[in-house]
């Protein structure tokens, strides 16, 4: 795992605009949001779903790299505009300040849209896979990840339930989108930087995907009510006291634990039916599972 | 033109997501931010760029439309950024109240992040090229062009110009990123529907869309000054009262109109070098510069 971090720290130090490029407090900002920080789970995800397609090493490493960036980027544009007075009002991300607070908030408006368009460009601007056709649903994927009816959707829904009683179908409905749509994606783009896979193997990957992204949810809740904010890097305890709904709220601590741990076994299942080493995968849904922060 | 920007406004109806799709209010607001206004100006260069290649009417229009909403999509989303309080702060556009005013900030923040994916979408879901590697580079040319050396970019110049004495060569750099990098990728993406070109000849038309992105702003600083807010539909002289650079203060009235004539005959300059029918493409530009709102 560390060696994907690393791996990825340099690349995207790589492929972001220099801080020397015109319009300077722009790009330097944008590399603030994305770099030093984050756990980068999108890219060990995308790592290992490439991995398990049974990769040629050194070609695929080389596209999951651009892959991972476009994933982060994405990620922090989320955090970014989430982050902002008019949204969440948070001034504390990876343990230091939010773009708006450390530069302003036009800027950080800006850096979010930037950094979604730097996503695509880069999904389009490296060759990525063996087929153009496999690369351009690449594109297609994470636009409907990101969007309306992906990541962009389900925060709208979070805001929109501020303050309401949610069911827990409803508090699912809104994490697949909210964080689940992009861990998906990153599954099914890392997948499609290996050997092709079939339709039935992809759907399995996708499953497994599901089951990750709502498990992270589920134990980011447990660790906002468990973890101080000097260990967790972001201000805890805060979803609580703005009335959003969480899993801790809708079903108690303990069941939340409970079901973090049910999800990763139905991922470990999902796993269990496709080819190719699953080792990383597997491993993965444990680490979201078990982690302290 | 009117024939156009209405085949754009009902594939614009129908490529949006619905009000009733979940989340209803996040798709209102984005159909509230696209539909119903606008000159369609980027719609109306790609299909002119289309028709110049020589394109096959039925197939390739049906291309055009979906290219046409890609740009609108994008466009919207920077003028709904733009207007938010953080960045122009802006209560009026197309006549109407800004999405911020007729919804909130956060819908606001959301409406143009969502739009910036659907764009992206609508570019990798359809088919719009015969060859896949073109379709490819037109993700690849609206994601530079939208993006922090592109779009945004410009945005981020003209905020860090305020109150500043630009030189006449600083302000178009900053116009060239800002609205030009979109009418650029316009024309561009519209040739890329037809039949395939050369090099040579997307270079020349690459030139025109320069020429006119920048006469498109020249003009608009010239109505700024000369048109009322009722008839401009946003609210007039709202630049030079916030101490923003125009051509008209950096020029002068009279050298701007004269601008905007000159950067007209080079427009046309650089059609003559084109074969194709080129006739829309040069009622464009003239209709860019003579338009009263």
């Amino acid at each position: 795992m560390a060696g994907v971090q690393a791996r990825v720290e340099s690349a995207l130090e790589r492929l972001l605009p220099a801080s020397d490029v015109m319009p300077v407090r722009l790009h330097a900002a944008m590399r603030y949001a994305v770099l030093g920080g984050g756990k980068r789970v999108r890219p060990l995800l995308a790592f290992a779903a490439g991995e398990a397609g049974g990769y040629a090493p050194a070609a695929d490493a080389a596209r999951l790299d651009v892959v991972a960036c476009a994933l982060e980027c994405m990620h922090a544009y989320s955090l970014v505009h989430d982050d902002m007075p008019c949204m969440d009002d948070d001034v504390l991300r990876r343990g230091r300040p939010t773009v708006h607070v450390e530069y302003d908030e036009a800027t950080a408006l800006l850096v979010g849209d930037s950094l979604q368009s730097l996503a695509f460009r880069l999904l389009a601007d490296h060759r990525l896979a063996d087929d153009v056709g496999t690369q351009l649903e690449m594109v297609n994927i994470l636009a409907h990840a990101s969007g309306s009816r992906g990541m962009a959707g389900g925060q709208a829904i979070d805001l929109a339930s501020v303050g309401k009683a949610l069911s827990l179908p409803e508090l699912e409905m809104m994490h697949i989108h909210k964080t689940g749509a992009l861990i998906r994606a990153a599954v099914a783009l890392g997948a499609r930087c290996g050997r092709a896979r079939s339709a039935e193997e992809l759907k399995h990957l996708d499953h497994y995907a599901k089951c990750v992204g709502l498990a992270f949810q589920v134990v980011d809740d447990v660790l906002d009510r468990e973890v101080p904010t000097a260990t967790l890097g972001k201000t805890a305890g805060k979803d609580a006291a703005q009335g959003k709904p969480t899993y801790v709220r809708v079903v108690g601590l303990a069941r939340a634990k409970e079901m973090a741990r049910e999800l990763q076994a139905e991922a470990a299942l999902a796993l269990s039916r496709i080819a190719g080493s699953t080792r990383r995968l597997r491993e993965l849904a444990e680490f979201i599972v078990l982690r302290r922060f």
